[in-house]
């Protein structure tokens, strides 16, 4: 175990650079807490020319990723290059089919193709370790797949996009437009080249489903993930909520039940009060449900160079001094087929739509919602002017499948304007 | 490494039986989380007969832990007794000159002997792992070992003691005094037989002290833990510090200063709009700073049967997986002699005072505090009645020396009642 952890890095943007800054930074300390020197051997990067402000000269260059991968000098593959498939995918299967074991920030690619990755990792007898793929520098895949080993997991859910709860927070102080709010994040560089992979809940999508099965031991599947973005919120909708005692977070569920597994990333209400509603601004939070520990909550910073560097570090270190467990902890061959159950659940549910302001109109909408079994806990009409009546419904509990049904009656009716918005509110 | 991993359970208590009870029903789940068998060879405890929920009868029964400690057909041992001296610690270091492995929960044996445990574990290449002796069911030790590896940890804090945060917060609920609510706390059994290991910060401490030996590879040092408890604290402090946006909470801090170590567990005031401001009741926090990581905080159960053999699940499985990492995440014997730096880091303080009502009292006060060297931020008087002025202050940043300078200055005053109340204000 005194022999060196040799790395190849490829990928030096933000992340890769501040990996390779830390290891040249801290050499002395990771040898002392690792046992073992940590050293990088080669990189490899789209434009060798380009300044990083660190030093790469001591590191063999390979141009192409999966040459650096299948390298003699290298034990660790280190993959921070980002993309689900391309030469992210060929470059970590080629690690593994070359005897090495990879560290990765990729939740694109795990998310997509994890589970395969995963079984032949394992075949090979290499580990795969992406604490960096979810919630940043949070060690969230460590306290899951280790912290809680003696738990059952009852439930999972996560803020995980710090660019959604940006965007949700900064609405609500400054009063602003989800598009206005949308454009400024946008023109600050907050989001990604294809926003929907931040607004549409993709990117935290792909966190959730990794989450969803290691805690449940079910392969990886994120096609059956539940996505629904935080574009139709309104800073109506907020005030509201806040009026009520709730905020609108993107918000990842994940919980077995008896139809199956349900993972869902949709906008929800849910108390200001939890730590979940007191999250602001583009801190991630995660919070894991154990049939023993009971409630875990881990806060952090969920990207940025420095968290997404010091995951990557925790996981070089853990392969440095010897941890070897499987990707998702527990062969990912045996791992379950679990059926998706889609808005499995029931909740209490926030209704917001525009009403025509004519007699009957709003007869007709809570007709709708008792056809379909679903009592109102409350209701306010209010701002309205001549022509249209905004109607805020909270209802008791009811499944999914009626709420949807009572929303597809609504749309046939005259009297609503546009299309009701309909938010679950989580008990957290 | 399909061997079974075989345990002696030493300590048959709430969190003892939960750990046998837990084992029982999912070894199925955990032999599929750590790829081998976890099985228990044999137990002890103080009382044979006792019933304790769980059936036993197939297990060895040592009367002595010791014995337990040193079976041929045990590979861990697990030392759920308690108490920093006498059996717990004796059969510790059985187990270790045994060639077993330990599991821990137990914060006093540690904070007293954990260096020497340590460096005798490691001679003979065996881990001790204890993720239960601090903060319960939250994953905190292997959070700042292994996940935060990459880091140099800057500053550690935590609300580590429940019952102190139950008073503190039931006092405020309530608007009792600390003395009904102790006494409530006292009937309900919520306080160790010696009280003043909840109140007086010594579990608390005890806490600190490890996770300071991990966070800056220092010697595991408790008498160097600055040591104040809750009971000065007065419900008029809590109103008045919340009306400034404060909450009190007995929080750890743990921070390299220049001049040495910084360990103290006192009652501070924190925002009441921060994590640790929001603690409320029972709940443990721990907030982990990292110069790459920046602030994670971690928030969970401090205590009960479950959270606690969550805890000690997790050190059981990583044990079963491999993992083999020094017991406070370097090697004990090169751990550094840090000097103590009391008081090291200025922080503004909140004080409280009753003068007596006559003339020049408070430009005494005022003057006494000049000569220190300390300004003052904010003052009020309030409530007054004929005899006694309730004076509040709070000053701008100050070292601890020159306050308790003005302090003992204050002591001699006449004008003073009683002892001024002293509460530093954390910046977290």
């Amino acid at each position: 175990m005194t022999q060196p952890l040799r790395l190849g890095i490829a990928g030096l943007g933000t992340v890769g650079a501040g990996v390779v800054k830390i290891i040249r930074q801290k050499a002395a300390l990771l040898e002392t807490r690792c046992g073992r020197p940590v050293v990088i051997s080669a990189v490899s990067a789209r434009n060798k020319g380009k300044d990083r402000g660190v030093n790469l000269t001591s590191y063999a260059w390979e141009d192409n990723p999966v040459a650096l991968a299948q390298r003699d000098d290298v034990d660790v593959f280190v993959e921070l290059m980002g993309g689900s498939d391309g030469p992210a995918k060929a470059a970590t299967e080629a690690a593994i089919a070359a005897g090495k074991d990879v560290v990765t920030a990729n939740k694109a690619l795990l998310a997509h193709h994890g589970q395969t990755l995963a079984e032949t990792a394992e075949a090979a007898g290499r580990v795969i370790r992406f604490e960096a793929a979810v919630a940043g520098g949070i060690p969230v895949i460590k306290t899951l797949i280790e912290g809680l080993a003696g738990n059952e997991i009852t439930r999972v859910m996560g803020v995980m996009n710090g660019s959604c709860n940006y965007i949700l927070t900064r609405m609500e102080d400054a009063g602003l437009t989800y598009q206005e709010v949308f454009d400024e994040a946008n023109a600050l560089g907050y989001l990604e080249a294809d926003p929907n992979l931040d607004v549409g809940g993709v990117d935290a999508g792909h966190k959730l489903a990794l989450l969803a099965t290691i805690a449940f031991g079910t392969k990886v599947d994120f096609n059956a993930v539940e996505l629904e973005g935080i574009g139709c919120i309104t800073i109506e909708d907020i005030r509201q909520a806040a009026d009520m005692g709730y905020k609108i977070k993107l918000l990842g569920v994940s919980q077995m039940t008896g139809r199956g597994l349900e993972q869902r990333m949709s906008p929800c209400l849910v108390p200001a009060t939890s730590p979940l509603g007191q999250l602001d601004g583009g801190t991630n939070m995660v919070v894991l449900e154990g049939d023993e520990v009971g409630q875990i909550v881990l806060r952090g910073a969920g990207a940025g160079m420095g968290p997404t560097a010091s995951a990557v570090l925790g996981d070089i270190c853990d392969i440095a001094r010897g941890l070897r467990i499987p990707t998702f902890g527990q062969p990912a061959a045996n791992l379950a087929v679990a059926p998706a159950a889609v808005a499995a659940t029931p909740a209490p549910y926030y209704l917001r739509m525009t009403l025509q302001d004519r007699p009957g109109a709003l007869a007709k909408v809570t007709k709708a919602l008792g056809e379909a079994g679903i009592s109102i806990h409350r209701m306010r009409q209010y701002d309205h002017d001549a022509e249209n009546a905004p109607v805020l419904i909270v209802t008791h509990k009811t499944s999914r499948r009626d709420l949807d049904a009572a929303l597809a009656a609504m749309t046939n009716l005259d009297d609503i304007q546009g299309t009701p918005v309909a938010l679950r509110i989580e008990s957290v």
